[in-house]
């Protein structure tokens, strides 16, 4: 089979066995796979990663303990989680400290034309959500965690830092659940002291300085950008102004599902570009060009 | 009359004419000031400042326009709110936009044999509270303010970073109100995601940076330093771990002088030295020297 492999900032396509699944695991053929920032900054060396990335993916289960899994579309939790530990215990294996990471952390990705997830981190895809909005669960589970965390009053409108995937995608998800969102980009004024609640979903250390610039006294940023290095800021006015800051990483599946189900979204919008896995170089490259939503990964 | 005045980094005593109190506005007589790391942070140029500072007091009302007040020893909030705007309307004067803040922000200091605050600011000391104990009101009530902002159940142990003034006076409130405090000075080490509730009162970088490594995922900082300049921060961990950092300055007076009435605090091993007004160079010196806890000015 063919995998994509990043090593020393390169992408390549090489050829590898597929894979054999553990006990409690399942074989996945991909259908789709999804390149996310996360996938560019590990191409750059965050991480000091060194395999086969892909964390957003529809796949086909081929292999599986649970004989119900197989042939159905799935979408799967990125965590692979211990299962013994006080946080696994909490329902919180997103943070068990002892987790591989599909793609990220110490567990081949799915930009791969077979790969092996454990099968209670799989969802099955609804009927009726297509394959190329489906790959959008992971993203959106991610974009749905911000209201896990913070209960934002229906009458609030809410900031969203950055026009890139991640930024539209959470403005599409506060807006599917009633709230004015107000976009702004890189280009964009930074308004005093003006919202509540920011999002800060710009990838980069000007758009939190701009996010703290932004916020009321009290107010809150929700942080959504991984950022590789060290980020330098001014923490006076977050102390003067008692504002709060809330890092914000994955998200349980199930309320993105339900979204993707109520097909409130509009995710044929979001796709740039498709690519087959052989040509994954020439896909991170369009990644990574400016003004670039998502680029897709076909299989082949 | 004598007062503080700082200036290019230097601390002088100048005298001055005695201030004229505006309507709504109390002459106040000081009795005891107390030296913050603002007040040696504004020495430094923090906030660009020139002028009289001290904001921890007790004073005795020498005018006023309410004759209940006269003669009465009295402590004060510092921030001199506008009383008219949305925030001022919410009760949170502490961050009226309009607002000065005594001997900060465009309003003379207590450092002073004489000066002014609105009555609506000022607090009765309770008999039986001793002037010495009186003048932590200010920073107790900041340190108060942390269990009005953050909900910590009794049982969950409180990790504080700092070993000066404000850290020490934290976990004397936070012992007060049943929870178990570990101290963690600049020395100590730093035991990786270890506490669920850190605060940070070190005024340093470093400190803050190790709050983030001891905060278990999940976890809440409490930023309580207001630090000169930029902080070079790896964001990286806070949205992985879902991290809550949340800035933390004044509080309200009635929880500290509640906690003085109770008795049980312990505060003169708080104090380390005390200085007349007129020795204010000396004091700020002591004050910005290694290990040194509180040092008061008294009048004269």
């Amino acid at each position: 089979m063919i995998a994509v492999h990043i090593e020393n900032g390169r992408v390549e396509v090489r050829r590898r066995p597929k894979p054999r699944r553990r006990q409690g695991f399942a074989l996945i053929r991909l259908l789709c796979g999804g390149i996310c920032n996360t996938d560019l900054e590990l191409q750059r060396g965050y991480y000091g990663f060194r395999g086969t990335p892909g964390h957003e993916f529809v796949g086909e289960v081929v292999e599986a303990d649970d004989p119900a899994l197989i042939g159905r579309r799935v979408v799967g939790e990125i965590n692979l989680a211990c299962g013994r530990c006080n946080w696994c215990g909490r329902g919180l294996g997103r943070h068990c400290p002892n987790r591989t990471v599909l793609g990220i952390v110490k567990h081949p990705g799915a930009f791969s034309e077979f790969f092996t997830l454990p099968e209670r981190n799989l969802h099955v895809v609804p009927d009726g959500v297509a394959t190329e909005e489906a790959v959008f669960t992971e993203p959106l589970a991610a974009a749905c965690e911000i209201l896990d965390q913070v209960h934002i009053p229906r009458e609030d409108a809410v900031a969203v830092r950055g026009k890139g995937k991640l930024g539209l995608l959470i403005g599409q998800v506060l807006a599917a659940h009633g709230y004015v969102v107000h976009f702004y980009g890189r280009q964009d004024g930074v308004p005093r002291a003006a919202f509540r609640w920011v999002v800060d979903a710009t990838g980069s250390a000007d758009g939190l300085r701009q996010a703290v610039e932004m916020v009321e006294p009290r107010g809150v940023i929700v942080m959504k950008s991984t950022m590789h290095g060290t980020v330098a800021m001014d923490t006076a006015p977050i102390v003067v102004n008692e504002v709060t800051l809330i890092g914000s990483r994955c998200g349980r599946f199930e309320p993105a599902l339900e979204l993707l189900r109520s097909g409130e979204l509009r995710l044929q919008e979001m796709i740039s570009a498709r690519f087959p896995l052989s040509e994954a170089p020439r896909a991170f490259e369009r990644a990574a060009q400016k003004g670039v939503l998502k680029v897709l990964l076909t299989p082949g």
